[in-house]
């Protein structure tokens, strides 16, 4: 990675992290009668924990191959993503669902505090997702606001990510067939990393064509980030990935990499590289850093 | 009742339940991959269960209080209201929360699915209520859809509903003082009421004063609600209530009316209709049915 991604990565991470520390607080907001200084802490074990905030930096390269955009007009909507993520993996984490202790090297939420801490406070981190986006402190068009919102619930709800996941627990120790794989990973893993796109390229100002390209390049990535995923599950080691793994198979849980084995994978994401890169062509050097998050996403190691 | 309030009453609920049926389809919609169809269905189980439809009932109320306003301006907004409630029943009778079976007299999301379906229908639920007001379909100005969607947020969250089930579960076989019940009151079942009330003021295009008074109401009735619920939870029987009775006392929790028994409970309730009665005597006989729906709540018997 060039030292401008790195630094472009690590600023959109400084910025979200900045906002949604501030935003997390155990002091009431107008209209609050009170706040449980506990269900706070137990959504900032989930939030402030070193993420890599891939999302909202999404977000913010998406909104800039449109041209200038101030970081206010961007914060909150990446903010907003990455509390949505950072809900998803409480939820997922769960005993019920897939019962996982660590998490970025720490304890998860309900092994920190207890389940039903961690089931309040995802559902409290996803209310505040919208929040953040209605709030009267962000100060971007009402139009605009609601048309990020509309995004934010189809790709994270029922028909998102929600449903990715639940397709996902039903696919456990059962035979299921490709389709219904790519379908489940498009919408647990795919639909939010689309949604971090679509969402910085309305934030641009981006022309309907070009906002169709940028979310076709949402789409491959996530098809590359789930493939990674897979890959890392299959190949790295617990110390470096932060959470456990062999996951997959311990949950009798089939990917396209436990179907088609890691060369595959490996050769599948060059060819997937190769559309994401073809996407973005038409924003010429504008595109750079997006470029480099599609390599990003292949050469992670955690 | 007057047949005017229970007519009042029956429509606001067959117009959300329709909206709601609608709305919670197994088809995907325009943009998704796809949708789980068992997540569907136990959303649908958490939501078309017979409901009173009593938060979005207030909406349509108080929106009525500024006069004329149609049920396509009303509709999704009081939707919303009730797809937060019925997501919060869903995740509070959890294992890992109140632990409950039954509820409207049916097995509860997780007997009847399992406790990680329940938990993704419930995400997708709250999920849904903010999609469903940023819906291009729900034609109201844009600033007024993120008026809602700030209320929404505020009193369904951290500092609202979520917070009130955090501080009620961490009072659970534990001495607290009146003060702390009373806050755990007003976030967990006081404030979805109040934001009901308020979205409604903010529909019926009030005043900012006749939103004032709207509110305050809103906030008497959430209080006389809870009374009302602790007073069924010591005195019904399962059967008639729909969902298991004395809950409270077999968790360790207490009330107002625990503490202070059901004499003054009765004497309190009355107490607290005149205030309600007081906040809406600006609106002249516009407000017969809310304060009809004072004495409904009083007079409940589920």
């Amino acid at each position: 990675m060039s030292e401008k991604f790195e630094t472009a990565l690590a600023r959109s991470a400084a910025r979200v992290t900045a906002f949604l520390e501030a935003w997390l607080t155990e002091t009431p907001k107008a209209g609050e009668a009170g706040r449980h200084p506990v269900l706070v802490e137990a959504m900032r074990h989930g939030v402030l924990n070193g993420g890599k905030r891939f999302r909202p930096f999404l977000v913010y390269e998406c909104a800039g191959v449109g041209g200038s955009v101030s970081a206010d007009e961007v914060t909150p909507a990446a903010a907003a993503l990455e509390l949505i993520h950072c809900y998803s993996l409480v939820h997922d984490d769960l005993p019920a669902m897939d019962n996982d202790d660590l998490r970025r090297g720490k304890p998860t939420v309900h092994v920190a505090y207890n389940e039903a801490t961690a089931i309040l406070a995802g559902d409290a981190l996803l209310t505040e997702a919208f929040g953040v986006i209605a709030s009267a402190d962000y100060k971007i068009a009402p139009e605009m606001k609601c048309v990020i919102l509309g995004i934010l619930a189809r790709d994270a709800g029922t028909g998102g990510m929600v449903g990715g996941q639940s397709l996902d627990l039903a696919s456990e120790n059962s035979i299921v067939d490709e389709e219904t794989i790519a379908m489940t990973q498009a919408l647990k893993t795919g639909a939010l990393i689309r949604a971090a796109t679509e969402v910085g390229a309305v934030l641009g100002g981006l022309s309907a064509d070009d906002q169709g390209h940028i979310v076709r390049f949402g789409e491959v990535l996530g098809r590359m980030f789930q493939i990674a995923d897979d890959l890392l599950d299959l190949t790295a080691d617990t110390v470096t990935l932060g959470k456990t793994v062999g996951k997959d198979i311990a949950a009798g849980k089939q990917t396209l990499v436990s179907i088609h084995g890691t060369k595959w994978a490996r050769d599948h994401l060059n060819l997937l590289r190769i559309e994401a890169v073809d996407c973005v062509k038409p924003f010429g050097n504008r595109a750079d850093i997006l470029i480099e998050a599609v390599d990003f996403v292949v050469s992670r190691k955690s």
